[in-house]
């Protein structure tokens, strides 16, 4: 099984970003867990991180016959990016929906996914564990 | 590890309610599934099923002291119940809120969960497999 | 036929509460009312009254298999208790709501039914003449 | 007992017109029907139909003074015409307000009637069944 | 100078209809009224009473080249027919909007006049007497 | 019969503020206009300007037992002051709004007053004239 | 082919309403134009003008069987008339909605569309080509 | 003089919920305090815990006719339950609305009581102390 | 202790202002009531009528330093003036809010108060013994 | 002439995305489509597909001074892109709005587009045929 | 040149009023440092400070024909005072709207001015400095 | 000091753009403006010119460790990127926001910004001179 992880804006300063929502641990430290944790799954795992609505939108793209699953930490463009939505339902590639931090207890533009509709499902405030519980669900819900 | 699981209103209907929702499988083998995944994972699981919201907040009372952690799927309660978040709030007890089916696919009424600011986290739409997951988040993030 | 009606909370207050808006006649009389049509109509009937949420959601789980038609009054409930809506929609039973007062001359929280869309129809406004209505409503549209 | 029957705008369609929600019998049929209960019930009947707004006016201020109720089905000007909720006032009739389909069941803009709260009761989706318990309505509640 | 009123639906029942509010005096007397005040300010009136959107469209239409301003009471229109709106604005005739009661004191939907922007004014609350003001603003205003 | 007249703040800088809206006239003509109109209706008149809502406040107390009407120009105070709503019903004295520009045709803000239901009725649009009407119909309603 | 053309109202004030917006060609210019572009097409075309609502959903349902496709610019009904809307969808014949001027571009309330959802296609903004391109369109979509 | 004190959900957990907000004493001493106080005043005082909504309402039900004043803080149920709002005005017995905390200090969904406008008045934000001033208010507003 | 009492605008019309809210009791009755109660519970009161928000501030200003605890009736500025809500902020002196009405039970603007976050709490509906409340308050949560 | 077609996210999915809504002509069909009509009609044309809306932007403003024309279906950037409403309004090119779905007829998302008030008009519902008037319009609109 | 620099309501507490906001920096501080930087630009400067509405309004009519240019700090009014909004118009004076703090990350109703779109600009978050780029804006902008 | 100075889209056609609104400077004298200003104030000054979101995140993340100040004009993005909302939180560097027009003078949509919370604080139009005025802020407030 192939899955591939898509990381939306700023993830990439995990670590040195709001230490109190996201944790002291660095983007990288994420990319090892997701290897491991596929790893340990029995799947492939092709990581990316792109601070661009359009460029994520190719990522996913790309994935269409190559992957059989994607799970995708939109970041903030989970809120507003009707465009990644399209992207999703383009595809028809089981998608997850992942955030590291609660959305739920954050500011008020955060408690709407625009995304969301066009995912299998959604798990939103375990930090790394939702990758896992991502790649977990790709395998359980095939 | 103690963990208890709440199952709200209607829940007790599966396999015989909305079929094309929420599929053929019955509340007695969502029951049984719970208890062979905790057990895989090495914990306790007391199971509840309640159709009253005064009754849920009861269990959740009832669980202080005992359990270390809830998972609860509070149905059409997610949508207005600020008694429930009050409860979880109240006993300070890691608590995940689950959904069977993506609450984000469905009527604009259940886009909205009132009780997730009082949660660690949220899964949505994984079917059975999100208590496993919400059960391994407790243990992942204690 | 065997017919179920649910009155929901304080209407066994009718005669007692309100008098300008539900009139003198009590819940009893009501009750009285309610079995005469039926008989006249040639149904069975089983009336509930339950000022509790969860109770009334366990009676239309009970009447599942055993009852042809339910007429329900949900009393307030009507305007946010979706976790009646699902209970509808869990049992499949030909539902009909009901209410004594016009609901739409009534204050702006009233015009709105969050049950209605789980039930074959509605009447509002005819005093105790509605449950006879949709007594015959369940036998014309079976 | 005299009783006027309005039926609004698109109703003499009934039968031509998406018949997924509005079944296959004509209009016709559906005068007939209402014809047939009248007669039963031992009323008069005078039934008309109308597309235009200030034709079913019309129609209301010249019943004044010489139809003991009024049932009025008013189409799409349900959910705007105040004109016709004033001209109900004006009269001062009796008048009953019907729905061939559960209104609440479809498009967001049905759910609202401006025109219930100038009406005795409301109707709502019993098919041609309706107009008989809004006769029979008006001779109750008289 | 020439002069044009026109009263929209409905107010042929005044007197008939809801005398709390619109008071005992009927329509031919309010007639008499705009014609005595009209005479006493030296301009010829034609008044008009249509219950029908369109018809009152068609009105303002064929004044067109022939009057010197528009007095209206646009009725329930008032609060949603763009239709009237906008046939105020293609004659470009000086027209004045009129209500007999104070509409700011009665249902939340009348406090709001899409036609009163096509307006040079707008006058409520006056009874009989609005007309009069409107057509001593029709002159004062030339 | 005596009348107040009260207008609110910036009232006073008729003539040198935004003239395509309000023209070229001044306060002092605004006020030699409304005295001229009083005489020939032969009713005394107090004419007050104010900038303060406090102020404009204590002009009604004050003219509590003393003036038979007031005829109020509330400027921009129309859209918000609930205090001054309170003011003209506390002081149960008949009162009229009047307003030079039609403020239907202006800035959103301008379209709700909240002063209007306190008052018999709303006069906008018509410049110096509306005093005039203003003044008659505290005559002609008495 | 056969081609119906509704103009709703106030499309005969064409060439005297608005020039700014709606420019100086009449509505007879109009005509002219639509029949020319029709027999280019090769397609019969009938042209109606109606400032009424009801009229306009009675000039729908008699093209019940005749007509091939309705061309229809409803003027201010565009944006609250749902009888229309309903009408459309009820003789269910190829409709294509079209404006002069561009909706986008113009008030808040032109905006929005109630019968675009009823229609094929909405054409906005091209002046007397909308009605070419519109039909034209009827026969590409066939 | 007999008063009935009904506390909400979660109340029972005082001392244990969020201290920060709601304090470190217990209901225990809640409790305490009350009986405190209705002894100093001298009237008889009964106190109810209940989670359930429906719970509260048959305990307002069975107060009728046995108790002179009504003190509730109904929790979380503040914000929607119209059905306990039914509930007091069922009943007709003077009931006053307290909270322990400042509930327009708190999250949005608190600054709003569905339950105010059934009560006589509404005491928010002293603590334990809301109990004596309500107590004293049934005396003095008797 | 020392407490000051502010009475915003026409609260001084007590008892000649819309009786049937307020009552028939003067101003100078509640003054008196104030001060006897103050007297009783053994504190220094000092009370200011207030039209103008300004006003309200500066007096709120000139308390800092002087005085222990502020009551204040903001009347409708209550629901507007973040002014107001301001300047109690500055202060820092113990502040409640008291209503002599339910402003609950009226209009929809009354319902909302802008001001309560700057207080300890809010007292509304019982009359002038809701300033003997507050006192009491003042000392008890001192 | 010289006209440039952009085409937004994931139009390059056409054929393989949602063909219940799109259908199953590819990307390379719609090329090939505009370049044969562009040909037929005598204009140059060059055709862009961009996901990303910097991307769609620059595309844009590349066309300043070179091409006579846009032709942009948006996508999802309809619904929220301010950032192409400014480039288009900055390059001040003749600019048409085009969708192959009828935008109306979708999620409530798509109703809104926050581009049309830059273009001369929108083309909505027609498949491919829409590019097609577009271009034409481009010309009858010069 | 000559600069009038106006302080709104409660701007007189600073130092003494929320210091985590604010600073621990008084009134009289900001007083100097306003007049050291206009006697570095050169400009002559009046400072006031004011918690009146009217009170404001009356300095900036006072301000006509005296002032080349006004910074001013509306404190709360910035909220909600459409009656300075007027004012600032009336006058016709190059304005520039000054807040301290940083009005978009404090309290909801803080993000909305009704004041701006009276003013050449808007500064807000830098403290005392925010005076002196408003002075120099005077300048340069003149 | 080193600050970055970022321009969002369609900044670059400054002086080509809606000259009413920003005037005929072009871009390149912008930079010069900025570069000579910055000279002047004795700090190094970096300007960058982009139009895609992704892109204004990845300079706004290069930045990190580099700069001591950001001064940004996300231009349209101002009122939907809450990316780039996120991008400024993360890089944790003091930024403040500008803008060439007064954003609360123009569209609707352009009177709220999402980016502004992250910012010390925001200037508003004063054309070029406000990024003048930021880099003094980001001096003075350092």
């Amino acid at each position: 099984m192939n899955i591939t992880v898509i990381n939306g804006p700023n993830i990439n300063f995990l670590g040195m970003r709001e230490k109190n929502i996201y944790g002291v641990k660095t983007y990288e430290e994420l990319c090892k867990f997701i290897r491991e944790e596929a790893s340990k799954l029995g799947v492939d795992v092709s990581i990316y991180q792109e601070n661009s609505e359009g460029g994520i939108i190719s990522i996913i793209q790309k994935a269409y016959g190559i992957t059989d699953g994607i799970v995708i930490n939109p970041g903030a463009y989970t809120h507003y990016s009707y465009a990644i939505y399209d992207a999703i339902k383009s595809v028809e590639i089981n998608t997850i929906e992942v955030h590291l931090s609660n959305i739920y207890k954050r500011e008020e533009f955060r408690h709407k996914s625009v995304i969301a509709p066009a995912c299998i499902g959604q798990i939103s405030g375990f930090g790394f564990y939702g990758y896992k519980y991502a790649m977990e669900a790709l395998i359980d819900c095939n």
